[in-house]
């Protein structure tokens, strides 16, 4: 049995995550994913709350082909005891699939192997990129699974980041 | 879409929890399986990590035939806050269901619907007892799910349980 | 101006604390009350939030003669910064008045003046007493302000307490 | 009985806070006006300590001719519990006055009534205006009531503030 | 270069700890000595803050011949991370001294050694014991070394835990 | 017996901060150092753990020929309880040495003595410079104690906050 870990913050979840996930699906037998921040929401650059964001990650992957766990992660404000919070938290893995430098090394000191996925389309696929897109007015669907566009119309996202990004 | 939650520290799941969560499946469309307590681990009354404990569940629930998600809900130490603490962490959901009288209340404060579960052979199946089992060294396998077993003895639980239960 | 503090927890706001503050009325300018472990609620111990016991205390001072504040204070765990942490949360004030131990020697290392007032039918006039009796279905009323027994009808105290102390 | 709930971090309590306070008690029998932030002090944007806060507040108030109450409230950094922790700490409320987008929208996804009560010179009457001039110099006393010139004055807040603003 | 890491409360620090000391530094080039739950004073099982507990160590130890390191280690609540916060706190080490079965059952997950020194009189050399002689005004000062009870002394030690051991 | 009180972050420890204390060594009979944000480790500004610092603090005043306690302090992110915080971590002590000016206010507040020593070459002596040249590959060696350099080059520092440094 091998598990892979990956984590993101997934504000929101989109395509470029689900494409790292299918790729993940290849190479192990289980994937747990880690949704980094739980414990932020109602925030600009973190406007979903840990729920919400399990539900778009669970919906999206519903055909994945490969077992996975859907983790939230609180942040405990310490580098050198995050890689032993996010194992308390996530069942037994054998290998990170990361790119963020940090991650990485947090990983790599504790020990445990790394590997960074190819990402795809860096510049458009990222959360910033969709959420700049959500408050301009500007489309954004097509970055992000159909299952996540129906989340996010479910909650009122768009309007709940458009009104917590205006000027007081 | 009906979303019921169901909440528990898991210390370990036992077929008690195992017969709650196959009838509250013939009545919602999906389960929200909140493990409670989730920074706690290596004590004698938890002595099972968050991740651990997830393992148990999602293991034994493989043929439930009900969608299901399993959030560690960290504690916060403030009841009033409690069940918007929950529902942060979890995807929306109606009803919740629960025989504990502090979770009843808190729910029915916050206007959330509350059914309270049969139990099954309340006595025998209760945390309480397998962990005391296991310390005297009584025969505890027949109380939970195959599934736990297996994972209680890759991760060396009883000798942890044991070995943290010593006098110093 | 002469500033005294009195803290407590409150649970609930009864005569014998009433009877100590017209006294501290006397002797002081203003009046500093701070609402100890202000984050506890729905505990059997500490049923009711802070809010709520601020509520009482206000209303049962209408009449006090004297101005007062009413000022939550939440725990930090740290005796030794337990002094610092109500300062900061207080207005400045001279004279505390308590007569339990450990706030007494924790203003008096901290160089703070601490009286002990008499205290009134002390076995009487206390927060367990009176849980004790809302519990068991005992009289209670007459041991606390009419305001305050006006605030715990209107939450459902009683019953919120009988709720949580059940057996699961 | 109407209650209503008004909050800010007041660093300093200025006339633009005085002036929306003394059109809020002409709609409400009581107001609760919440000390955020309480656990800021001694920096550059949060200079006073919620004590001095409450009774910079407190003083000015002294003649509004509606019951009011000055409650400290700490940060969660948790915007999806704020509203609850708010509620714990407060007596019962009924209606927000607020123009802050965040505080609305999570009043507002709570299902509380939220008022946006009109703001008088909002250039001028700003604690980032007050806090510049005491540190440049200017003339500041005119955009605070009286009371709070003489609270400031009698804790050494000016050159507090100059002192912590200093380059290391 | 080896480092050998011992902790302990050290409420107050006591012969039986020196004397494990003493053996340690037989077998290691330098001791690290972690003071436990640094952040706990003012209370009857906890009366010295971390910084007396570390004058008390430091003075002992003057002549031990073995250079050593003192290190408040505040709490985290939580096991599983317990060990990588000992190890962000402490120069780096390879083996753990102690014969607590929560510390070595802690240290033996992560993959560090552990070693159980012999404890000298374990009956009488306990904090316990000490705390409880101070307490109901009998000797003491014999179970602890010279240097501790000089620290006792210029803290008033004894008179401060009775008063905090005082009933309300 | 005097102490002094000597606060830095030490991110890394250099020559500056041996100058100081040098300084400080002549004027007390024991100094007490704070390694300040000691929680923090792994980021670009703070990248060295706490016991990090504490090894290069210690092997450097190897020969300082005056009695020095080197603790860590975590932050509390409350100002206005700082300074009970650093005590209850410290031993007793009478005067603080520091040029910082918040730190310098709150001593001042808390009516400890403070004393600001002069700094050597404050441009270069920096651990800003020093982790900026880090960063750039250029030489740093000679601005730190020959001590922090073995130390930093056994934990592979360097490359550490390079990696941490890269862009994701």
């Amino acid at each position: 049995m091998k598990r892979g870990f990956y984590i993101g913050r997934f504000q929101p979840y989109h395509n470029g995550h689900q494409a790292v996930l299918e790729h993940i699906a290849g190479e192990v037998d289980e994937i747990i994913i880690g949704v980094g921040s739980a414990q932020l929401s109602h925030q600009v650059d973190n406007p979903f709350t840990a729920g919400e964001r399990v539900l778009m990650i669970t919906r999206s992957l519903n055909h994945l082909g490969c077992p996975f766990y859907v983790i939230p992660i609180e942040d405990i404000q310490r580098n050198a005891l995050w890689v032993a919070h996010v194992r308390s938290m996530a069942p037994p893995f054998e290998t990170c699939y990361s790119s963020n430098p940090l991650v990485m090394q947090l990983f790599q000191e504790a020990g445990v192997q790394v590997q960074s996925p190819a990402m795809y389309e860096r510049e458009i696929l990222s959360g910033t990129e969709i959420r700049s897109r959500m408050l301009e007015g500007k489309p954004w669907e097509d970055l992000v699974p159909p299952a996540v566009v129906k989340v996010i119309r479910e909650i009122g996202g768009v309007s709940r980041l458009r009104q917590i990004a205006r000027e007081d």
